[in-house]
């Protein structure tokens, strides 16, 4: 039986999502833990990889298990007790058995937390940005963002991926009381994200909000087409994988 | 010239407010950062003292510097690029001579954040209980706080106060979305607070929310001034100091 596990994590002390030969990982954690307690190895496919220190508030994953619903109930109740306190299990789901968490996600979903007043209580999860930021201004240069892109200019060199076009549902920056005052949010959906996008994105749009960048300069960067055009990649902290969405096909086993 | 500093800290690393002859506290970074930028010893007396682990939404403590109004604004710019990621100065206020932040202190209140539901984002503010609590009896217990009692039940053994008698204004659990959803917060106010006093009423009330004591039962523990009948301590990480009242008149200086 193949399951779905939705996950959400604080990033602060994984290297990031994706397994390595060394040091701490949310794959490598998740995989040794269901490895001990199910007693055989257990491999886990993630929906995409977030970087070292980026959080998530819902991640995706999927594995085989071969245990009936009400038996993968345990696992589920067995391993909220057992997982470490900055990866919590929101949800487990059966799909169909070729249904896979990176391939079959149809579009997945940021947020970029800022706060423009410091607070010790949001950290860790909110980038403090202390100069006045023009929003109205960065929302005009995100509408840019709309639409099928060659997104090449936010990308991370050296990527593997065959092509950087991904087609942009959401980018706008909101207040958000979510962190408590002060806080205001940047949303952006796409079918795909390239490494690096997000906080290259958000990196700019901050040289915009500061009054370094005009926002039709950033719709010029964007169909440029250069990577050294981007501004500095905004910090890990801020960035949160907010939802994957998947076709509602493979949950037919879902009452 | 005398000044209050509103202050907010996570209590995580720190071994409470109070300094000691070793090991992180928020007085002795404060004022070890306060007398490096001011290349001079500055003391610091605050409000009250929180116990390892608790976490403050707003600390007071009084100081004396020679400094006009206008000097202290760029003390306190600087301050606040200068203290740890876990502080944060809040506020500067000028007060009289003779304020003083834990005796002209009027009232104290604070609030003890519960999840009954696991998150890796708030693990740190609320204590996670995974039984479910009965908040309608545990707000009927806490009805009996209400009033001038003896709080001798819910002191620690050898505190060195004369009188264990405490007003209490407020002692009531509501609902709460400041920490996300399945978030409770008891609100507790009191002209003053015995060590342990809190986490020694949540933990009993505790007891009455899992079925285990009546509300009426609770009242009885009071009355008694018996500390052997308390419960266990609630952890101090769902535990924040969030306010401290004074009055009116020390702050003439205010516009």
């Amino acid at each position: 039986m193949r399951y779905f596990l939705y996950l959400a994590y604080d990033g602060t002390d994984f290297l990031g999502w994706q397994i390595q030969p060394a040091g701490r990982t949310v794959q490598g954690e998740l995989e040794q833990r269901l490895s001990t307690m199910l007693r055989r190895p257990i491999s886990i496919t993630g929906a995409g990889r977030t970087d070292a220190g980026v959080h998530a508030s819902q991640m995706v994953c999927h594995l085989n298990l071969d245990l009936s619903l009400g038996e993968m109930e345990q696992v589920t109740y067995r391993l909220r007790r057992f997982l470490p306190p900055d990866i919590a299990l929101l949800e487990v789901r059966r799909v169909t058995e070729d249904a896979h968490a990176r391939y079959d996600a149809v579009s997945r979903r940021y947020g970029y937390h800022v706060r423009t007043k410091a607070s010790p209580f949001t950290r860790k999860y909110c980038t403090l940005v202390l100069e006045t930021l023009d929003f109205a201004a960065m929302n005009e240069a995100a509408s840019h963002l709309i639409g099928e892109h060659d997104f090449t200019t936010f990308s991370k060199k050296h990527s593997q991926v065959k092509t950087h076009i991904c087609t942009v549902t959401e980018a706008r920056w909101v207040r958000d009381s979510s962190f408590g005052e002060c806080c205001y949010t940047f949303h952006i959906t796409a079918n795909r994200f390239l490494r690096n996008m997000v906080r290259g994105i958000v990196g700019t749009l901050f040289e915009v909000g500061r009054g370094k960048m005009e926002p039709s300069d950033f719709g010029d960067l964007l169909t440029a087409r250069d990577r050294s055009l981007c501004g500095s990649s905004a910090p890990s902290e801020g960035l949160f994988l907010e939802e994957v969405t998947y076709p509602a096909s493979i949950f037919e086993f879902d009452q």
